[in-house]
């Protein structure tokens, strides 16, 4: 493995101690401890913790696999199944108990990290808006149900899926995930008709 | 307004603190200046913030509205529509940007807060065993889906309450909650004949 830079064992620290403590608990003297690199060196690379957590959320997000979501070649119901499964099998490779970066930071930010807020909101209002995209496309292949608004249905299902992996840690099992998928896709997107048979009608 | 003790003082300024930022960034001196008393009183009345967490949390599930939940001379698609709603009315007393205690401490139990962990996990329990009652209710008497499972939505329902009310913090607004309850009472619990015309085809 090549060797991190001061500022790459920085990030690597954060996110591990973001992960486990959440943000307001993680001050910037756990962080340089746990990369073994003196405080005084953090100040070089990152004006304030805000910062740092901009770049380790950042990160987080660029393996949550959004392009699964924007991904057309494969069916809308099927990318929005295997979207929530990479982002679950995620989870697996952390640890179940140390649940979700996002909804962790989504509980405690505030007027004081104006900046991680501004970021959150645009991350999930894109996530939000691939999602909605995927149910549109399902409802009008009939794959998703017509009797679901895909604005109000995409961003409950996100709202919720950060409260699953509050569970998982919880739990410290994988079990509320499974209720997630269960109630998302065995019910919610489900269209009233199964569309296996409203093929064989229409043939 | 009665005096409060010192010991009451402990109790209502972690409530507020422990709200604001969590239970790992929240320590003993940060509760003890809230409160304006002697770091050396606080282990008269507490040995460890562990402790003191489980009263706050008591305190706020005593709030919860579970006896709702219970009350069997509402219909119980009703009893869970204003058991969620007490809920929502509550946040909006403390502000929508403060969030939910329950989810909040759920991010950060672990481990080395195993008191805290059982009685989440048993206070979860607990109203999961309710909210389920209140499903397999409704749906002998028809006013829920038969479509779904009792303990399975039950237990979504809870996890997914815990995502909205991270949301709802992050937006600082209850446009969250306005979802939970469009999906759960307006599509999830909904029976796919409406109970009226079910009624109707009977007389």
């Amino acid at each position: 493995m090549a060797k991190l830079s001061v500022r790459e064992k920085i990030v690597a620290a954060a996110a591990e101690r973001f992960h486990a403590l959440g943000y307001n608990a993680c001050g910037v003297q756990e962080i340089v401890d746990a990369a073994g690199v003196p405080k005084g060196s953090f100040y070089n690379y990152f004006k304030a913790k805000e910062l740092l957590a901009r770049e380790v959320l950042n990160n987080y997000w660029a393996g949550a696999g959004l392009e699964i979501l924007a991904d057309k070649s494969i069916g809308p119901l099927e990318r929005l199944r295997r979207h929530f499964q990479h982002i679950a099998s995620r989870y697996k490779k952390f640890g179940f108990e140390n649940g979700c970066l996002v909804p962790k930071f989504m509980h405690e930010v505030s007027d004081s990290t104006p900046l991680l807020r501004t970021d959150l909101r645009r991350q999930v209002a894109r996530w939000t808006a691939l999602i909605a995209e995927a149910i549109r496309e399902g409802q009008t292949d009939r794959t998703i149900s017509n009797s679901i608004d895909a604005e109000t249905t995409a961003r409950f299902l996100i709202e919720s899926w950060g409260g699953v992996t509050g569970a998982m840690k919880l739990a410290a099992s994988r079990a509320p995930i499974d209720d997630f998928f269960s109630v998302a896709f065995g019910t919610l997107l489900q269209p009233s008709v199964p569309a296996s048979r409203q093929r064989k009608t229409r043939v």
